[in-house]
C-alpha cells in the first residue's frame, strides 16, 4: 500500500490517495477542535490513540455485521480504508441528554431518554452543521431516501453493539456521531468512532471521558481517552 | 353562548371559557409580534381580518374532511371553538424556501422544493420554539406517536387543499404553521390559519402578502391580508 497525494485535510485527520483507486490512507493528527473550530489545540498522543481506538471499534462493528470502511492499521497514527463517496450528513444517537440538546430543549444533563433519539445534521462548516430532518434530506437531495433509511438502521445497530460494549467496561455511551458514505453503491460506515465524536461517562462517577474534557477545559483529555481504551482491553503503541 | 373568564392571553389572541365546558371563545386582537416578541405593534383591523379569514379557511378545511376546532363566528373579532387539550408542537410545511430555512440551510429564497418539507417545532417561548424531530417528541413525551402521525397526515392534507385554493386566486402558499390539540381523544386542527402564520406570495410578482410585511417593515400589512381575503372572495366586516 503506497500512500500518495493528500486528498483533503479535515480538522483532525488528513486523507491520502494510494496506489489502489478504491483505498485511502487516513492520518489521525493530534489537532483537536471544538465550537466550529473556534477552540483549537494539538494534544500529544491523540492521533495515535484515536487511530488505534477507532481500529478496535471498527473491527467490533464489522464483526457485528455493520459494513465499515476500515481495512487495516498502517502505522500508529494511520489506517487504510475503503474510499467512500461521503454523504454530507452526521447521524447522531443520544441515550442520555448532554451537550447541545440540553441547551436547545431545556432538558437536564444526565437525563436518561425514554428511547434513544436520532438526529441528522448537515455537515457544513460554513453553516455551523445545522440540524435538519429527513424531509430536508429528500427535498435538497443530500442523500437518496433508501440510503438514509440504511444509515438510520445502521446507526441504531451501532448503538446496540456499542452501548453494551461500553457498559461491560463500566462506561455509559451517552451519545455519538457517525458519518457514512457509498462504496460501489453500498452504504458503509466511514470516518471514525473515537472519544472525539461521542460522549462516554464512567458508569459510577459519571466522570466525562470524552472530548467534553477538551471543550470544557477539564484537562487530562488524552489520558481519559487512553483510560477508555484500557478498559476495553486496547493497548496503545506510540512512536 | 356566554363568554366567561379569560383562560389565557397569547401574543395575538385571547381565549375565554364559556357556559359550555367543551367550548371556548377566541378573541383575535390587533396585537402583532415577531422575533420571539421582540418586535410588537397593534395593527388596526388585524383582529377582525384574521378572525374572519380564519373562519373561511377553517370551513374549507372542515369541508375537505379535516377535523377543526372551529364552530362559528361570534362577532367580527371573535369565534367559538371546541376546547382542545393543545399539543405543544408547531407543524410546518414548506413548498418554497423562505424565512428561517434560508438562513439555516443556505438555500436561496424562492427556491421551489422538490417535495414539501415537514418540520416540527417545540412551542416554547422561553426556548425560542426550537426545531425538533419525531424522535424528540417520542423521547420527551410531547405527543403520542399515533397522534403525531395523525398531525403529520392532516398537515399534508391541509397543503393539498390550500395550495390549490390559493393558486386558484393567483397566490403561492410558500409555507405555513399549524397547531393541533385533542378533543375527547381525537386529533383536531386548532389555533388559526391566517396570513400571520403562513407565507403567501402573489404568483406573478412574488410580492409578499403575509406577516413578512410586518417582520421586514414593508408596510401595508393589514391591507395585504385584506387583499388575500378579497381574492378568496371574503368580505370583511368591521365595527
Ligand atoms: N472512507 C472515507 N472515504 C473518503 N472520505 C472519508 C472517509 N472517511 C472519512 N472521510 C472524510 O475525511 C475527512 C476526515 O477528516 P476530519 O478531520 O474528521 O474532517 P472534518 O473537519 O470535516 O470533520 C472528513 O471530510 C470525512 O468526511
Ligand atoms: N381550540 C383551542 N383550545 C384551547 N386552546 C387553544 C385552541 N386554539 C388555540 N389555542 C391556544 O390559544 C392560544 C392562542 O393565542 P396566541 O396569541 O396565538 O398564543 P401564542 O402567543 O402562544 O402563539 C395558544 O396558546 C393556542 O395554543
Ligand atoms: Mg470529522
Ligand atoms: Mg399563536
Amino acid at each position: 500500500m503506497e500512500k500518495r497525494d493528500e486528498l483533503y485535510a479535515g480538522k483532525a485527520k488528513s486523507v491520502y490517495t494510494t496506489d489502489d483507486a478504491d483505498k485511502l490512507v487516513i492520518v489521525f493528527r493530534n489537532d483537536t477542535s471544538a465550537f466550529d473550530g473556534k477552540k483549537k489545540e494539538a494534544l500529544d498522543r491523540k492521533g495515535a490513540v484515536n487511530n488505534q481506538f477507532n481500529a478496535a471499534i471498527m473491527e467490533k462493528l464489522q464483526a457485528a455485521g455493520i459494513p465499515t470502511h476500515f481495512e487495516k492499521l498502517l502505522s500508529n497514527t494511520e489506517c487504510v480504508v475503503k474510499k467512500l463517496e461521503m454523504i454530507p450528513l452526521e447521524c447522531v444517537v443520544r441515550n442520555i441528554a448532554a451537550g447541545s440538546i440540553v441547551r436547545r430543549l431545556g432538558v437536564e444533563e444526565g437525563k436518561a431518554l425514554n428511547s434513544p433519539t436520532f438526529e441528522l445534521f448537515l455537515k457544513d462548516d460554513a453553516l455551523g452543521d445545522p440540524m435538519i430532518n429527513e424531509y430536508h434530506v429528500r427535498s435538497f437531495g443530500w442523500a437518496e431516501p433508501e440510503h438514509l433509511e440504511k444509515m438510520k438502521e445502521l446507526t441504531f445497530k451501532v448503538n446496540d453493539v456499542l452501548k453494551q460494549l461500553f457498559l461491560d467496561a463500566n462506561m455509559l455511551l451517552v451519545d455519538y456521531k457517525l458519518e457514512f458514505g457509498l462504496f460501489h453503491g453500498e452504504v458503509v460506515l466511514g470516518d471514525e468512532f473515537s472519544p472525539d465524536g461521542c460522549r462516554l461517562w464512567d458508569k459510577d462517577t459519571r466522570e466525562k471521558m470524552d472530548k467534553d474534557r477538551f471543550r470544557q477545559g477539564l484537562g487530562n483529555v488524552v489520558e481519559a481517552y487512553e483510560e477508555v481504551g484500557h478498559r476495553l482491553g486496547i493497548t496503545f503503541q506510540y512512536d
